[in-house]
């Protein structure tokens, strides 16, 4: 009935486990890292690299190089300078990144049942009753925000 | 707006990284292959070690070995005995693991968007404009299944 996966049959695609879509994901996604680097950009606005250094996982400095160079490389975020210091780099969500919001939803929520955490009773009701509109706001705020980098540019 | 982490405080979660809810989850569900795993169990009717080992991705032994006694570990799946044969062990989603439908569902939708996958068209549209009526049909069986289970016993 779900059998939506078949044997690798492109050249492009033979270093890829099959081309289930779920494998797919996991292969660019599937560690314990990324999509916290993906919620730090999408959720808390983080830009640089030392805030995402920051963020309270504690992840090594080789282990987030590693995974931005990867994210970027499969166009998951991009890479700017910033403004005020040309040297700084500044990193931000792509359409394909934002677009990962109803994966982290679906995370947060899982995790908030289940296990014990630090989730806000009203987000996570936001998130559960109103999960368009959640969705929607995020979106749009990606988009606010990228038109107006563009404006500058 | 979304910081819904705080400090780890509780003795019992102090191994945890923090108790951000998408950081929990990841802490259970983050690699290449427990939610492939899970996908077989739940989309494929896989209830075996010998199905899992043999399924396209090319498992190793030892790592899915791992992974069950993980996911049988922290709720996700349990074991019983075969019917017909009682050394055969057999592998189910329990209650939390069907409901982890939705994160599949989304890394399926995500996967199939923006990367070649073999994805069949008919399945994704069900997927996104039927989100609720595919995840109910999920539920569904792993009902049937679970009361036929019980009934057995």
């Amino acid at each position: 009935m779900f059998c939506y996966c078949r044997a690798v049959t492109s050249k492009r695609k033979q270093t890829r486990r099959s081309d289930c879509p779920l494998n797919v994901s996991l292969e660019l996604l599937g560690d314990r890292w990324s999509l916290l680097i993906i919620r730090d950009l999408m959720f808390r606005g983080f830009r640089s690299y030392k805030e995402l250094l920051e963020s309270e996982e504690g992840i090594a400095t080789n282990i987030l190089a590693n995974r931005l160079k990867r994210l970027e490389g499969c166009g998951i975020i991009n890479t700017s300078r910033a403004e005020s210091d040309r040297r700084q780099l500044i990193y931000r969500l792509t359409k394909k990144g934002i677009d990962l919001a109803p994966v982290l939803l679906e995370l947060i929520l899982w995790g908030a049942r289940y296990e014990e955490t630090a989730a806000p009773p009203a987000m996570l009701r936001k998130m559960e009753k109103q999960r368009q509109k959640f969705l929607s706001e995020i979106q749009r705020r990606w988009a606010d925000e990228s038109g107006s980098m563009l404006l500058r540019k």
